[in-house]
């Protein structure tokens, strides 16, 4: 067993409405950034799992995602896999 | 002036408590994905925003996370600067 970082990025669908997104961008227009068109926010997860191979962790983070991470009516996800192992050993 | 897409990912700090992240790992253990180890919750935000060139947009995104998408007492961030043309043309 390998030691993997699945870094996991959820965003609000661009059909959905996003809130927090619209309230970040008045406070920056505010702050003087009144360059900025949009703002989205999303969730930022990483999750430090125990994999037998790269193909293997996949899945399983895909199965993470799909049960709790995301909310797949208004919300898509994409993640990416990296090795842990010279971190911790 | 070009439209330009900045993702920006900020963290909690290695040091700091994230019970977000705890209780997002209890609820993977739970559905049965015990081979989680451990669990960090962020935000991601995506700013686009228009910008003479990518140095500049860098600094000015900079400045936004500085003043007010990161606490930077209790959070690490940082982003990258992509280029939107392609998609708004």
């Amino acid at each position: 067993m390998k030691k993997v970082l699945a870094k996991v990025i959820v965003t609000p669908k661009p059909v959905v409405n996003d809130p927090q997104g619209l309230t970040v961008k008045q406070g920056l227009i505010t702050l003087g950034f009144r360059e900025v068109e949009d703002v989205r926010v999303g969730k930022y997860i990483e999750v430090s799992l125990e994999a037998e191979n790269v193909p293997e962790a996949r899945e399983r983070v895909e199965a993470m995602c799909r049960q709790l991470l995301a909310n797949h009516v208004i919300e898509d996800f994409h993640f990416e896999i990296d090795h842990e192992d010279r971190q911790r050993r």
